[in-house]
């Protein structure tokens, strides 16, 4: 649409400002329904798969999808640091960018807690602390599992689903290939990856989330955090530079 | 697309017809499939997290993705007063139109829970009575709380979420850096706010939402109305002030 | 986008082929979803409110999403004689050409209760007679409502959700102020319509879905079926001509 | 939009590797969703029908719309022998390469099941040996038939919604007529035809699909993978046929 009215670029104020916005929305709107729409299902998990499994996939999904409307203008609306690194390996980032980046999307998600916490503070009596004890929303295995899936099951998850997301992600927005539905798309693809893996460790292939929730969810999560900082990232490279091998972008 | 015709400029009273329909839409499917649905899933609150969860905030998405899409050519496609004040504090909407604006929506959505009300008189026995004794959907804390949160806590979510509403707007409508998927993705956005805060205070956002519902909601329900007469518009105000400033709308 | 071939209009045929087809579509998947679905749940009525709602909502919202991205470029995909009558009304239909669409889309909806029937003896010992002795997805009121609501209650709610169903039909595809997100949004629009009144009456706003249950329902469907054939094509009329008067189409 | 780049046509090897993924993320998101989430809705069926319901049928139906969103432009999006040699038959892709789009789907769908096993060996004592008893997400009858249908339903189910899936695909992204959302239709339409029949069938439409999860659902499963090969291949052709004829598609 060549009558459209070109922006001037933003600025990395803008952009990094539209990074934690939507890190936050992502992390507020996913952990939160999480969060209380468990406490209402009666479960015991603070994921409760069952009725609030869908509608815990479907706030995931939905972050992603209005985050990107709102922002992918202003900073591509990555939201998460292995979808950042995962960018950088298939030559769609600046490597120079990627830790700013990493660092406003670590502190939107740690402020959403923080929020929830706040308001948790304000909620019915022993809910706060209920909700710390199963672990806040945080990801993990063993007890942390709400389908009680171990480390070597999480692994798997975490690398083939990360890589999966930046798979969609590289695909829907490839200058020449791509669609104008790749907002819809991609945050389509998060809550299909909450969908399947929400019973094996209640879903990351975002470290900026896992940490989030880990700061708020007591020793078991943070002893576990590790592995949800490493493997969405290990999944996130692999599949940047296996696409831009295969799929020869940019030729 | 250039050679699409250009239609002349809608009329005020279209202008006004449409936020009127659009409000109504609102406030008849969100709020009827609340009580419609609340009543099946045998629950006793109205908004009955659980089974009713996913469909309430299913159905008050819809109607703004169906409005928008019907009426966004028309009016714009506000149908809420937070709304339309956000976009004047944004620079979008004249600030000497604001209170034509909100006149009507409050009209389409009272007319719509009196729509609500004359189909309840023809429901089953008993049905009406035990709606509105429950609150008829209204927003509330305490006891008006489906999940018993109280009035900090409903402060806290009603600020944070019209804001986080205004800026989904604000950014996938932005002349340059917009998106044709803009009422899909507010629409989606008014889902996602729903999925997260139902439990908190039955979720407002939208002062015309909750005058509809507090008229027929019984003496607590009118009491409560205040907070979500404020806060939606300071969270709505902020993010239109704050948008305008970080983002350099229109340079 | 000049540059897309320009088909040629298409046959009668293959436009009666396709309302057919499509409103085949809408039934089948519709009702079948709710029959299938209810059984499941292990709920008496056959519009099982609770866990099977929201899929069968969705279920009639998907027929529409699909069938007009299949069809819209070929009938126009009304699949539905109010809808046909109401763009009539509103000037975007030829009145001569109703009957021949209105005829195909009645035999199309037959055609869909008649596999699920021819499905339904290959099922499990029972189901069908039960099925059949429930309504068979059958729209009604009293004995026939799933939420216990009267006559009157019906008429309020056929009148008003088809008056909204035109309403968005209409001003979605306005050729000056349409969308190209009208097929999602028209489907929307009816999910959001079984959303709200599946409780009522088991939603119809379709006088050829009400029609194809009626066929196989038992006497008090048969009894009951004028109120579906009758006031969703007034509640169709009366938006087709107030949309235009309105909102000035075609100006 | 002249201005886009146009791409050099992508190569035989990235387009079998995106039919390969594409197929992989089917069977791994759907199949993996109905495993999982069934197993947390506490029922026998490993496609439990109640609350896991609406949880698989979403799956499946996003995994089209990401898969296609991310691969259209490369392969075309199939991931289906059926959509592959009914296509052919609608005279939309080549019959020559038919064979190799089907062994690169087939292999896809058998890794993605092979993965769930090794997720599975890491799962909580006792589940991956359960899942395979109840024929891990296999499509069946009789005993297999999460409703209790017989083999002619089945064989009714699957010629008729192989059909209609065809019928979307050809008319959604038809040269003419089509419509750019035609990966959101097609994903949608997959959504649908799961939510209609997985109580006949835990429905295939699919071959590779079907493969995929007889290969470790035992041996009833595999005794029945004819029937889930050869008819949804039928009612493929069969539409492929009739839409060219009946719908002059390219005349």
């Amino acid at each position: 649409m060549t009558e459209r009215p070109v922006a001037s670029p933003p600025s990395t104020a803008s952009r990094l400002t539209a990074e934690a916005i939507g890190t936050f929305l992502l992390v507020f709107g996913g952990v939160g329904t999480a969060l209380f729409a468990s406490h209402f299902a009666n479960e015991a998990a603070v994921f409760a798969p069952g009725v609030g499994y869908l509608a815990t996939a479907s706030a995931f999904g939905l972050t992603v999808v209005v985050g990107a409307a709102a922002f992918a203008g202003v900073s591509g609306a990555h939201f998460n640091p292995a979808v950042t690194l995962g960018l950088a390996a298939a030559g769609r980032f600046a490597w120079a960018d990627t830790w700013k980046y990493i660092v406003v999307q670590v502190i939107g998600g740690a402020v959403a807690t923080t929020f929830l916490v706040l308001i948790g503070l304000f909620g019915p009596a022993g809910w706060l602390e209920e909700a710390q004890n199963a672990g806040f929303g945080s990801n993990g295995w063993g007890p942390l599992s709400p389908g009680g899936f171990q480390l070597p099951a999480v692994i798997i998850t975490e690398v083939l689903l990360t890589a999966v997301f930046l798979f969609v992600i590289l695909g829907s927005t490839h200058p020449e290939r791509g669609t104008t539905l790749a907002p819809v798309a991609i945050g389509l693809t998060l809550a299909l990856i909450h969908l399947v893996s929400i019973p094996v460790d209640g879903t990351s292939v975002n470290p900026a989330r896992s940490i989030a929730s880990a700061l708020y969810g007591g020793g078991t999560a943070l002893a576990q955090l590790w592995v949800f900082l490493v493997f969405p990232v290990v999944g996130a490279l692999i599949a940047g530079y296996a696409y831009r091998a295969v799929f020869a972008d940019r030729p």
